[in-house]
């Protein structure tokens, strides 16, 4: 006898959703709650869907955000099923988007029913933000929303984002902020010649790498209660004409920031600046800041989340900040408390993703909980 | 009316000779000096001409070395003239090879017929060294004949190379010594993974980088009253695999020794060694020795080049040992005296090579001047 969390997560997992399309996603979610007195709309832009659904009109406004969109399958022959093809396989539930993020999805809608059913005159409001441009560029999805509730003034309090944070068991994760990815391109100037010639050439080479050397070596912050110290990584350096004989004229090091609370893009920027021209460089740098940090302190949501955690799956969280980026630096532009939580991610954007099958009831109920202690206050 | 040394040059450059190929030049060179008395061989081996041509079996041996090859034309609607069409312009012969160096393979032939002509019954031995394989590999060429002259005796007691070592005027500069050459690629290992989790990888660039640093402010040596210090120079690096996401498994160096005398290709290796070892990175190291330094200090052969120089160009010549390699390096493993001389070199291996018309009679007579002061020393 299946769950309606696991029914509504294979049914999602079966439409192929693969960024930018939802592939009618956010039409069975609005199938299902429309009828529990939730309104809602969709703003589409870009090939992308976003769906605003929301029932009740007080404050406070608890949101769940989430994407129906997915990655690509990779390689099919890699897959043991047909990764749109929801199938159950000793226990566990595999196919593209099962840990990221449907089973999530489901887990909302399912465990916002049961509160709803429970406490059909709830105070406050309960809304979902769903967008299928999340593992895309990401420019036509929350962002936009975002914007949007922020013209109305329709910004939520709370906001629970379903990305899956647990690491090995379901709940001993969550997500209370994330660190900022801040990347730069910068070309340092040399003069081409011939290797045996080097007095009538600029090595660039030799110019930068006391300058690289001393940026690996810059500590940058020392982080803080929340977040790791700010990590500074080159991904790519390039120069040469494949020669070997030929000084080059340019070097170009890609390197990205992965930066904490206590370190801003412009201090970041100025530092980088100072040591580049400390060593008296020739160069160009571009930025390109892809990503804001965002932090929630202990407080109101993280101790609702970690008691519905605790009272469901008998796990106390961790609160972490580590890891990629996600939809939740957008949310957090409007919102004052935003984590992330949901299952174990062990597969994700990988073939034969999956998730276990006992952990939806669970997260369901983590979902149901959190609504419960943020709305019922005594 | 022209002279005999620029009909020669012309007969010379008309042969498209681009290496490895003679096309009959060394054929050209032996129907005049057979008529004198000298007796020749030639040495064919993959493609490559060589040709060993001697007057006389007694000591002191007087060699000019040299090559008939010359480099590729380049693109040819860059050429005012036909490359393989010897042209008089303005007081310049322009085509390839005039000036790198079939101009000085006639002023060497006529000098010694001239010098031959005069002292029929001179001390001593002359002979010419000439390939088809210096611009190339250099691996059937020279390297050859000395192997050839080492095993049967033969051995110089003298050695012209008539490279074209004149900078602004003919006679300004002689060669008496090359640096050597020595590359290394570098690849220093890491651990590939997610620029988000540098933790869990071993970024390659961050761990090079600070040996890097030490190999390019290293002071190798100090050079000598012949050389300039040793040099260093990375020609290539390489890492990264484009995406701005992720931190690269190795990355890979080229770098270059430019050495002098004061330094050797094992004690250049052992101290990159130890260089990378104090930083504990793993790493492979391909080694490849293109060159091994030689040096001729002032003695029997710079005296009576430079006199030479000074009486048929009124120059007193600056001894130099920079530049590239040449053959010079092989002939100084079978001969204590080597030296380079030739004339201005700032058109070789460009489109429109030429020579100045003027230079050729000095030069021969240079070259005549020099057997003389070798050969007939009172």
């Amino acid at each position: 006898m299946e769950t309606t969390v696991l029914q509504l997560a294979k049914d999602l997992i079966a439409r192929p959703s693969v960024t930018p399309d939802d592939a009618g996603c956010q039409q069975m979610i609005i199938e299902r709650l429309e009828p529990l007195g939730f309104e809602w709309q969709v703003m589409a832009e870009g090939g992308v869907n976003n769906l605003w659904i929301r029932r009740g009109q007080a404050r406070p406004l608890v949101v769940f955000a989430g994407h129906t969109d997915v990655v690509p399958t990779g390689p099919l022959e890699r897959w043991n099923t047909d990764p749109f093809q929801p199938t159950e396989t000793d226990g566990y539930l595999f196919g593209r988007g099962a840990s990221d993020m449907k089973s999530s999805i489901a887990a909302f809608v399912v465990g916002i029913e049961e509160f709803v059913r429970a406490h059909p005159d709830h105070p406050g409001s309960i809304a979902l933000l769903i967008t299928s441009d999340e593992e895309g560029p990401a420019i036509h999805g929350t962002v936009k929303v975002c914007e949007h509730l922020k013209s109305t003034g329709e910004t939520p309090d709370f906001c629970v984002v379903g990305e899956p944070t647990s690491v090995n068991h379901l709940g001993d994760t969550i997500k209370n902020g994330r660190r900022g990815s801040l990347s730069g391109k910068l070309t340092v100037k040399g003069k081409q010649g011939h290797i045996a010639y080097p007095h009538m050439a600029i090595n660039p080479i030799h110019r930068a790498t006391p300058a690289i050397n001393d940026l690996i070596a810059e500590l940058w912050d020392h982080g803080n209660d929340y977040f790791p110290a700010t990590s500074f990584q080159i991904s790519n350096i390039h120069a040469g004409t494949g020669a070997g004989n030929v000084i080059p004229g340019d070097i170009v090091i890609d390197f990205n920031f992965r930066f904490c609370t206590e370190s801003t893009p412009q201090s970041l920027k100025d530092r980088v600046e100072a040591i580049l021209q400390r060593h008296e460089l020739t160069y160009e740098l571009d930025w390109n800041l892809s990503g804001l940090p965002f932090l929630t302190p202990r407080g109101e949501l993280s101790d609702a989340l970690s008691n519905a955690i605790k009272a469901a799956t008998g796990k106390t969280p961790e609160l972490s900040t580590t890891g990629g980026t996600s939809d939740g630096r957008f949310i957090a532009q409007i919102c004052p408390q935003v984590i992330e939580f949901g299952p174990t991610n062990a597969t994700i954007h990988q073939v034969n993703e999956n998730i276990e099958i006992a952990q939806l009831e669970p997260l369901k109920d983590v979902y149901r909980l959190t609504l419960q202690n943020l709305l019922l206050k005594t």
